[in-house]
């Protein structure tokens, strides 16, 4: 597993699990903070630093961690630079810190995971309960029942949808694209099943939320 | 101009400037509260009611305001119903409340802007110092230089894109969907002008923000 570690909003305890199993840890400019206050070095830092305090910049070269400095004026998020290094490495990867500061980089974020070239990995958002990954042909939700969950076409209208274990199910539908339908679903079993023929959902799950 | 108040994070400040240059003020569900904080009461409530406080809702009958129920297994958001019958009223729609409480919501409501339905609208989610809206051919950014604003196509690449009085211009270009080179771009005059060809731009446009 490969955790990339951006500078929105994270849950230390979550981190310091999640670390403690990875073969890789990146940071994501200012994402490096959120390790350094859990004493974890990232073997890479990807981004233009401008979000890096002093602090943490200083910790990092006491440490000699790789610092991948790209201009301020690059062309991608220092978290999209993160994650296609991260695919460099492998296809399981979490993302700790996407979400939480700024609105634009949230939903850019967000929609980044539309990308075909991410089709091969296993790429979840996590943090403050919430998960977030998008579904392209078949998978399940895991959790608790009540749990909230909401499904969002990303590309299009979203056909041939079969949803199971969800209090809203659905067979062979369509969720349509810029319409609000498959907001606040719940699950009502453990695992909830999701099948897609054509087009993507980004799920959105909270954990605890009925 | 028509106000919408959902049940997000809201200025009280603008939503009173607003309000009082508006002909229509609608509540979507729990947004009734801001208002009532303002003193302010809605044409017209609607939603399923599920975020609405009782004082709130003991304030609406008091005084006689038409609350348009639906069924909480109904098939849209609240600000999505509520934006719909907007719709019937006029063409200038501002939204306070469209984000700052459910991640899923705001995703959802951004992306709703993509509706071809919307296409003769001039809708606008405004709050805490930043905007959001849909460029579908040409439109102005007013702003202050050095004001940051986030350019992220919705539905497919978008082609033919030219930026003046950005501090990343563009002639005719591409900005590709499911990337990140449209954000944190900046104003460097007080009104920047967007032109798209093909595809849309949702601007998220953050005022008094380098």
């Amino acid at each position: 597993m490969i955790v990339v570690v951006a500078g929105g909003e994270v849950d230390p305890e979550a981190l310091r699990r999640a670390v403690s199993g990875a073969r890789w840890i990146l940071a994501a400019d200012g994402g490096a903070a959120h390790l350094r206050a859990i004493g974890v070095l990232p073997h890479r830092v990807i981004g233009d630093l401008d979000s890096m305090d002093p602090e943490t910049l200083a910790w990092l070269e006491v440490h000699g961690v790789p610092i991948e400095r790209h201009p301020v004026d690059k062309d991608a998020t220092d978290l999209e630079l993160a994650l296609d290094h991260a695919r460099t490495l492998g296809t399981t990867i979490r993302v700790f810190g996407a979400w939480g500061s700024r609105l634009d980089q949230t939903l850019a974020s967000l929609l980044l995971l539309a990308h075909p070239r991410w089709a091969g990995c296993d790429i979840r958002f996590v943090g403050e309960g919430r998960e977030a990954f998008v579904i392209r042909e078949e998978d399940w939700i895991e959790g608790e029942p009540g749990d909230r969950v909401s499904l969002i076409p990303l590309i299009g209208d979203t056909e041939g949808v079969t949803l199971e274990g969800l209090f809203y199910p659905l067979t062979e539908g369509t969720l349509p694209f810029a319409a609000t339908l498959g907001v606040s679903n719940r699950l009502i079993a453990p695992r909830a099943r999701v099948r897609v023929r054509r087009g993507l959902l980004l799920v959105i799950h909270e954990r605890g939320e009925g």
